[in-house]
């Protein structure tokens, strides 16, 4: 069965957008610890991130990289935290999470209840910095 | 004044060294959270991870991979986990830190007391798996 985040990739399942290109997609964190809280996948459907070939994580990395720098840009924050757990769902993603200070960089932290709008608005302000 | 990791770099702080090129080093966290929690680090001295250029970062980031493989060999644990947080030293570092739950990348969580020969013993048991 795919991975929720291939259906998600397919239209399947709606997301707040924030960035795409033909390998990778950005969308909100529909659970977010922080405004602005994005995950970042490849589209191929790979568990591990370890286990994407050296050409597939740099150019997620690259991508990651260039979604961080329109976060900053968008969101009221010191910098962009970067995790990687790989144990909720078994399609590889990168959580960038808006820090101000290190305690925001932890998953578990309580999520933030944003209206349906707000994400909306959030995603968009964030897509329009991404270049 | 140099960041305490460019001393490390220097040779002028001890570390215990994971694996090593020419722009990359990895060493263990003196205040790890698992076995085998692993600093990476490029060499040139740049605070935000995202401020690296793209090769910079991908360069880093295919270093981490090949330290990350060298961790899974040689730690008990389903996967390597990853986080970023850049808060408390101004030169860029990735936490490599093996997994076995979710909750195990709270890098506030209580710091494990380790020996030195056992920090040796592991720091030389990646060393022995990084290709």
């Amino acid at each position: 069965m795919a991975s929720i985040f291939s259906r998600i990739v397919n239209g399947e399942i709606p997301c707040y957008r924030v960035a795409e290109d033909d390998k990778h997609l950005a969308f909100l964190d529909i659970n977010p610890i922080a405004e602005g809280h994005t995950l970042v996948i490849p589209k191929c459907e790979i568990d591990y991130i370890f286990d994407l070939d050296s050409q597939q994580l740099s150019e997620l990395t690259l991508f990651a990289q260039r979604v961080a720098k329109a976060i900053d840009k968008s969101i009221n924050c010191k910098r962009v935290g970067v995790a990687v757990l790989g144990m909720e769902v078994p399609h590889c993603h990168i959580h960038l999470v808006p820090l101000n200070t290190e305690k925001d960089l932890v998953l578990s932290n309580p999520k933030l209840n944003i209206t349906k709008e707000k994400m909306a608005a959030i995603a968009e302000a964030i897509n329009l910095n991404f270049k």
